[in-house]
This record gives C-alpha cells, structure tokens and sequence, in this order.
C-alpha cells in the first residue's frame, strides 16, 4: 500500500525521466562536492572559521552520500567499472566524516537527557524549542555548535546528583576524547592521497557522467521503483504491530542482558532507514527539488534518525558504566540514564509506525 | 462529562435507595468481616494452612475497605461519635493488614522487571499469561503464592548479569526482610486488644447500624454523587492532556534528582485512585452488584493500581541503590529497574487516560 502511494510515477506528470536527469542530478551533486571542498579549504585552516569548515564538511557528507546512493540505485545505467571503484571511497569518505559530529551529537543528547531526568529546566535559553521534555532540535542546534568550536559551556550541574553529575562528567571525557579522535582522522583524511584521488573522480563527474550507451534514453523509474519496493519490503518486516503498541516495553528487553553488542532488535530499523535514504535520492534524481516536498517521508526518516540516535546512545551509557573503579552512584546513573535512551528507541518506533501508517491510511 | 455519565441514577430504575440501603451494605460487610475473621482464626494457627489464612487476610481488608468508606462517603446519615471513633481504627487496621502483601507484591514485580530486562523468558511455565512483556497477572499470582507460604523458589538467574543477579538479591533482601516485619506486625495487631475492640465494634455493627434519626428515609443519593464530584474533580486536576501523548517522558522526570522523596507529581494520581475507590464503594451502596458490573471503572482503577505499584517499587529500586557499598554492576542494574518502573508509572497514566477518555466520549 505504502508502496502504491510512493510509486514515483505519482507526484509528477510529464515524459518519463530518463538517463540524462540522472547525469544532470550527478553533475548537480559533483559540482556541489567542489564547492564545499574549495569552502572547507579557504576556511579550514584559517583561526576563527571553525564554523564555516562545519558547514563545509556537513555539505561534503551530503553531496557524497547523494552520488553514493544514486552509483547504488541507477549503477546498470552507470559505467560499472568507474562505479565499482568509487562507492566504496565514497563510503570510506561518508563514514569518515561522519564520525566526529556523531560522537558530539551524542555526547549533547546525554548531557541533555541527564538535566531532564534531574528534573532541571533543560538550557532555559532554548525553552521554548524544548517543549514537551524531548528537544532534538536543540539537541542538534548545540551539537553543531559543539563541533564548530571550543567545548559549549558546561550545562549547569548545581542541582544534579553526584552520580548524574560524575555520569556526564565520564560521558564528556569519553565521548570529548572520541570526537577529538574523530576529528584528527577526519583531517588526515581530507590531507591523504586517497581523498585527492576520490576528489579528481569527482571534479571529472561534474562534467562528464560515465553513462552506458543506452542510459541516456533509459527510463529511471523502474530502477527508482526498485529502491523504493526494497524499502517497502524491509518495512513489512519491521515489527510494526508492537511498535504502535504504546509502552509495549520491547525496547529495552535486553536493557540488563549480559551480551555486550549492540541490541540486535535494533538492526531492522537501522536497515530502514538507509533503505529510505536511497529511496529519497532516488527521486530527488527523478524529480530534483519538487521530490524533496514529500513531508512524510521526512518525518518517517526523522523518526529513524532519532531511533538511530537514541540507540547509540544508550550503548555509550552502557559502555561507560563498564568503566572500572566507578562509584555506585555513577552506575546508578548511567544505569537510569541508558533505560531513558532505550525508551526513547521504543518512541521513536511508534513515531516512524504512527506516521508510515499515516502514508498508508490516506492513499 | 464523566460526571454525567457515572451519574448514580442512571443504571437502576425504580425507588432511590435510603439509609436502609446503607444500613444493609453495612451488615452485609460487617457480617463479612466476622466471616473472614473466623476463617483467618481457625485456618492461621494450624501448620500448612497458610494459603488460607491469606485468604482471610484479604476478605478482612476488604470488607474493612468497605466499611470505611461507607462511613465517610455518608458520615451524615450515621451517629456522628460512632463514626469518629471507628473510622481511624479501621484506617489503622487497613494500613497494618495490607503491609505484608504489598513487600510481597513489590518484590515479584521487580524480579519479574530484572528477568525481562534480562531478555530471560519470564517464569516458563506461565508465558501463557505474561503476554506483551508486562504480567500483571503472573505478579499476582506469583504474590499471592508468596505471601502463602514460604518463598517461591528463585527464579533462574542463569542468564542474567552479575548485576541484574547481585540487585535481585538485595532487593530479596531488603524486602523479604520488610516483608517478614510487616507479617510480625499485622500478627501482633490481630492479636491486640485493639484490634479486638474493633473486631467487637464491627460484631454490633452486622446487626444494628447506628443510623441517625432521618437516615432511613434519607436519599443515599445525593451523596454518592458528592463522591462521584470529588472524583470528578481530582480527575479534572490530572495532567491528562501530557499522559494522552505516548511516551511524553514525564514520569521519568525526576528520575536522577538529588530529593530521595517520592516523586510529588505521582501524588495526584495516588489520591484519584483512592477517590474512585470511595465512588465505587458509593455505588456498591446504592446498587450492591449490580454497580460492580461497570467494567470501566473497575479497568480504570486496576491502572491507577499499577500506577502504585510501579511507583513504589521504583522508590525501592532507588533506595536499594542507596546500599552502601554496593557493587557499580548492581548499581546500574538497579538504575535500569528504577527508569524501567517509573516508565510503568508513565504507562499506567496513559492507560488510565485512554480509559477515562473512553468513558466520556462513550457518553
């Protein structure tokens, strides 16, 4: 059903795009690729312009992830060899310089969360983003500050615990050293021959798209209907009855499990939503901006995104309390404080079924 | 609107019930009490009776319960010295007989909490029951089993964490032990010139209700429906909108603050579940069983139930936690049950919304 209502036949009318909207959509995203890459150069290194190699990073890891996803969708309309060698560079280049906001975004989303569960007004400055006790959007608006610069000003720890103010103490120690990790690779990477390699791929790209001989004239929907049928497969296997169950407490089953992996539960969902990511660019490559209006699969990927995040944090206050020698009331804490993320998995679970069985209710 | 439809004149016909009514309530329970005190004397001596004196502690409870309310519900239709002296005795003998469940009630419901956040298959032999992960049924049945005799045996720890194993075991600790005080004490009270002035008290009562002069000819209903206000109105107080929103995050709140007090937000639906105790008490008064057929109200109090239960035994989470010396494992362990608890509590306000909601827009 959901499947009918997405069929990227549907939102617009006109002849059918074919190989040549997809060199445009490349072209568009290569050329994108070079001016972030001139924007990060001019800014990167000079003192005081941490903000604009933020912004020039950010709008790298979105023009790769972009012509990654459509080598994925549209690669028999693509040179194969040419295709065969990029994407796993792309990919190298996308998890690089992903990590460094990851680990300061979860790092924000932990602070928070320990000043909402001490019951204290959460950064009384953005109250009014954070209503209703949940505030990614703060969350994301200081997690980008946090990677633009020096360390935010510490939250204001006067009314926490011991245990929750040692909690994100250990936390900002942690996930601080990760993030300066990250960030030292990402600058190597973006130093190192294997990125200027990828970078030369990509400058040839936004002027010349190696398309098979008959692509130019090939339909791309069925290819896009392909993403978008693999997408709606992985969501039928997605345990969507439960999910919108509310506080069906399946979350956080393994919560205390001896096994230290990830929650295995989790990995579906983490499926989905690259699934939906490649369903996205697929029509962005279809229709350009006027694919991009599509609201709900915006709100369906913000659910995942949430769920994606959530999920990782709740490993890294996992982790953390398996740090040695810590103070009972620390455990105690990060024990509180990792359930709360597993409660915010299971929430982002109901928010993505809520809105999907939306999309399918109202074709 | 809740009012309107909970409105004591609208599920019988026929003449309105007066103090007779009252009156014969009255002896019913009393002569129930007298039953049950008998059983409980001649079955809580005698070896390997012990289910059956559970048993009598319980009807004793509850006809206690009744009588109690009934006395303030329509205190001035009964000899106003009479009341003033029996109600506190009865409160005392309610609150003293009811101690040693609740230990007993607490104690499954967090090892049933630390078995399924342990992914563990909870109690083998009742999964037919324990569906959707929450087994209200199972604790009871398990609680009663307890309280019965001597203690259940363990469940399987095979698979839980050493922290999940170590806080079981000091909340076995910890409430067995209260638990065991809480038996000693209700024994010592049964036995206690006290109690027997009560038990005498509620003995002239099963023949001779001290009404007042008007009281038999006396419409009961106006104040049933004072009672059935006063509910009304504590429900209205209720954040009701906040608990209709699955996963609002609310009664985690103060999961971390440094005020080892109950939470005070749980305070107003503490005094709502004992309001529509009293309403439905009311109505018993009016209607005998035909009122205890409305299965609404009866859903809305069992979730008002839970909302206790799993508030107290997040309050025992966190102060086993305060055990000095405690290992960081089962710190955290007992972190994890106290979040998990206080999302019950959270669960429980949206049951109880959707169920109130239900009752009006039924209407």
């Amino acid at each position: 059903m959901a499947q009918q209502h997405l069929d990227p036949t549907d939102p617009t009318a006109g002849p059918a795009p074919t190989g040549e909207a997809l060199a445009g959509y490349l072209r568009a995203q290569a050329t994108e690729f070079l001016r972030a890459l001139r924007q990060y150069r001019e800014t990167g290194t000079a003192p005081g312009t941490a903000e604009g190699s933020v912004e020039a990073t950010r709008a790298l890891r979105r023009s790769v992830r972009r012509i990654s996803a459509s080598l994925h969708t549209y690669r028999p309309l693509l040179d194969a060899d040419w295709s065969e060698v990029l994407r796993p560079e792309l990919a190298w280049l996308s998890g690089t310089l992903s990590m460094e906001h990851a680990y300061a975004a979860r790092l924000e989303r932990l602070l928070l969360a320990l000043q909402r569960l001490s019951g204290a007004a959460v950064f009384p400055a953005q109250t009014g983003v954070a209503t209703g006790g949940r505030v990614p959007e703060a969350i994301q608006v200081k997690a980008a500050h946090v990677t633009a610069g020096p360390p935010s000003p510490a939250p204001d720890r006067g009314n926490l615990t011991v245990g929750a103010a040692k909690a994100g103490a250990l936390l900002e120690r942690q996930l601080t050293l990760a993030r300066t990790r990250a960030h030292s690779t990402a600058l190597q990477a973006l130093g190192s021959s294997r990125f200027h390699a990828v970078a030369d791929k990509v400058a040839v790209l936004a002027s010349e798209v190696p398309l098979t001989p008959t692509a130019p004239t090939a339909d791309l929907r069925p290819l896009a209907a392909a993403a978008e049928e693999r997408l709606a497969d992985a969501v039928t296997a997605l345990p969507l009855v439960t999910a919108g169950h509310p506080y069906n407490a399946a979350a956080l089953i393994h919560g205390l499990s001896p096994d230290p992996a990830p929650h295995p539960q989790d990995a579906p969902w983490h499926q989905v939503r690259l699934l939906l990511r490649l369903h996205r660019y697929a029509r962005e490559a279809l229709y350009g901006d006027k694919a991009s209006l599509d609201v709900r699969l915006l709100t369906a990927g913000q659910a995942l995104h949430r769920h994606r995040d959530a999920s990782e944090a709740a490993a890294a206050a996992a982790s953390a309390a398996r740090t040695p020698r810590i103070a009972p009331a620390t455990a105690y804490a990060l024990g509180v404080l990792h359930a709360d993320q597993r409660h915010e998995v299971e929430a982002a679970r109901f928010a993505f079924q809520q809105c999907w069985q939306k999309q399918v209710v109202s074709r």
